[in-house]
């Protein structure tokens, strides 16, 4: 034993980590969305945890957070004289990688491209309950250049909505994925003429318009009442003294509303708010919308809804828009989000490159999930069956027998000494091991009914179900 | 398209990334990694990509190179006034982060504590060919409270051989295990009586014994004439003016040996090399070290030897040696090492925690065989069918064809433009997926062959085979 002085460690506060179990079924986790996503043909990409900062403020990510704030850069301890290198941040999202990365590498994809990624991202943020400062993200996009079929905007919903309605331990959450077009409000909103108070109308400045989206997006958190009164402040003070908050209140009504597909939609636009929907704008993203919900249609009702107070962030998206919540708890805000751009990649390439994506924040509903209590938990050990060592003397036969049983696709522990039998068997116990196998007496136990059955290592399967 | 300036990413040195298709190698190698290492019952943990840079420095790694100096640390760019944060530092290696976590959480673990671990590790050394500053680590270790069977000593190298044996691409290297036992060599220099100048006889000091253990470890590299000389230099510098490389040289001829097992191992010792053996230390090592051999003696021949130039590093480990070589490229250096140690913690917790592991430096060998050419690389897309769409109007017939030939297995891509088919082939083509599906003919076009088939999307399964 060291004699030094012992450092008692203890948890970075921000940076999670699990004891064997659980991480066993964050595996699972990871293995079940990766299984999805290479069901619809993505393929994998991993990026460097490192962005030059040059590179990162090149392009500030999807404008959803303050993340560029948060930035963490890395530095050698030691550093030597004369280190003229770039100055190297962690990155703190998987966006800004992405088009990095489809920049550099443009010549050698393959369009349209479509790529997951599951990597750890870290921000700097104040230390709080819920949140980590390295977190895991599983993100999808698709691609192409110039121009990407409305058909991929569809199926970002329908591939996450496989993966969280079968995640393990799930089962039991009723989640529901909205839909929105940003269109569809911009439009609205650029079609808006607003009375003055000299009496005359004028259209909205793009400065308010911003100003608005982002009231919009705080409807579900901060209720309709806020809301409108946020919006008649902002026309107050740019000089239109009345009017705007009537104007825009019954587009409010319907942005509370939920509708399983975008006929419905519409015709409460037109019917019950009497909104003027011949803007183009509008028109377009009411297309839009249509389609991608009428190709959702296979999906269990409620799993997909189009909900036009889904606004995400201010720039970045240009088209459909996508949050996913748990519906008996919205105040937790959304798990899984993203949306279509206009442009991935502008600021590293000459190039227009449409896409559409969206992202899992998986770590922070992975312990969500765990603290609820509903992960399903199984042994410390991967292995199917332990083989025992009764003596020393059957050591070569035991070590047999455990490859006998590997060579099956078994999953085999070996106990390494020979210790009382009960002392063994208590191990396989504490591992969670389901099997218990004697080599010398060809006989394995389940280690559940307790039952000991006669058995042959080179035809033994263990059946998992 | 973006009127901003144009910042052109180039490639960070020392960081890696791969384009799809060889991230998807990659991704094959690790699953064959964790597939191995389960099937021997470890389990996974993961530890934060950070460490405190107080823990670090309470333990200073497997003393195998000057990791600590070219560790990294983090930090937030815009640090608020008055942040009073511990330092964090990237892990440099996983033998850091898994005794900090082994001690962390010693009351919640069940020993013997056998996992595994591959992730990312981080060093700034100058960026070199061949050298990493950013790499994967595949590493696998078992420790137990106050003593740990030999058996896992030898369970490491065949768990190795399973692993490098069949990795994808590695078919054709001929790689060896080279064991040792530290304790035969240290036995062996502690046993020595030297002759002095005066005419008596001395004992080699702990200094003189850790300069000699240093310069056999290079004997590979540098070759017997080399060694042998800064040998009898350390001698004359320690006043033993004449003998030193005289004691030694005959020790020196049998670790340029490689023995099937430890029997001949022991008999070169004492026959060829005229050497006693009868100190308790050296012969403790033998023991060991024939009883590890003789476990492997299932695997094919010259697949592990024994080999006593192996010593790795200074004092961290304490008996088993391992380092893993490519017979036809030993100058490379070695691409799994490992070993037994006597105590993994102690500078953590006051526990006596003995232990044997072994580390693939993963990034390094998969590199190699990428540049070597014979990684097998599939296409970019893992699909293994692609369903096209030859009019809009079959858009719904080919969205149900694909789902269908999901809930088989398969992994689907679609082509969500109406686009000319020659477009649509040509692009599943460069996505290297193997077979194209005609929804509205219910045929499948194996793209190797060109041969075309009737089918039926609900009963068939692409074979990989």
């Amino acid at each position: 034993m060291s004699k030094n002085k012992i450092y008692k460690p203890k948890p970075i506060s921000g940076f999670p980590e699990w004891l064997p179990e659980v991480r066993r079924a964050e595996q699972a986790w990871f293995d079940h969305i990766r299984a999805v996503f290479e069901s619809y043909g993505f393929c994998n990409i991993e990026t460097p945890s490192v962005e030059e900062l040059d590179a990162i403020n090149a392009k500030g990510g999807d404008g959803e957070s303050d993340a560029d704030k948060e930035i963490y850069v890395i530095e050698r301890l030691h550093k030597e004289e004369g280190d003229k290198e770039a100055r190297l941040a962690l990155h703190f999202d998987q966006t800004v990688p992405f088009a990095r990365y489809t920049a550099q590498h443009f010549n050698e994809l393959v369009f349209p491209f479509k790529r997951y990624q599951m990597q750890r991202v870290w921000r700097g943020e104040r230390p709080q309950a819920g949140r980590f400062r390295e977190f895991y993200q599983c993100d999808i996009d698709v691609i192409n250049v110039d121009s990407l079929p409305l058909a991929f905007d569809a199926e970002m919903p329908a591939i996450i909505w496989e993966i969280l309605s079968s995640l393990p331990g799930m089962e039991n959450e009723t989640i529901q994925i909205r839909v929105s077009n940003r269109k569809i409000l911009m439009g609205f909103l650029e079609s808006l003429n607003i009375p003055t108070r000299d009496g005359g109308t004028t259209k909205l400045s793009d400065e308010i318009i911003s100003e608005i989206v982002r009231d919009i997006d705080k409807l579900d958190k901060m209720g309709e009442e806020i809301i409108l009164s946020r919006i008649d402040q902002t026309g107050s003070q740019a000089g239109l003294g009345f009017g705007l908050d009537g104007s825009i209140k019954p587009f409010i009504k319907i942005c509370k509303q939920k509708f399983t597909n975008g006929e419905d939609l519409e015709e409460a636009l037109v019917n019950d708010a009497n909104i003027n929907t011949s803007n183009p704008t509008l028109k377009e993203g009411m297309r839009e919308l249509s389609f991608v919900m009428n190709q959702l249609s296979h999906l269990p009702e409620g799993a997909v809804v189009a909900d036009l107070s889904i606004v995400r962030g201010l720039d970045y998206y240009t088209g459909t828009v996508y949050e996913t919540v748990f519906t008996d708890d919205p105040g937790y805000g959304s798990i899984c989000s993203g949306g279509r751009y206009d442009d991935l990649a502008g600021n590293y390439i000459n190039k227009h490159l449409p896409g559409v994506g969206i992202s899992i924040g998986f770590s922070r509903l992975f312990d969500r999930i765990r603290q609820k209590g509903t992960l399903p938990v199984k042994g410390v050990s991967p292995a199917d069956v332990m083989v025992v060592l009764p003596s020393e003397e059957v050591r070569s036969l035991m070590m047999q027998t455990a490859q006998a049983l590997r060579a099956n696709g078994n999953k085999v522990e070996t106990f390494h000494s020979p210790a009382k039998l009960k002392k063994q068997m208590a191990y396989a116990e504490k591992k969670g091991i389901p099997y218990v196998w004697f080599p010398d007496l060809d006989e394995v136990k389940n280690m559940e009914t307790r039952e000991q059955t006669k058995a042959n290592p080179k035809d033994w399967k263990h059946d998992e179900n």
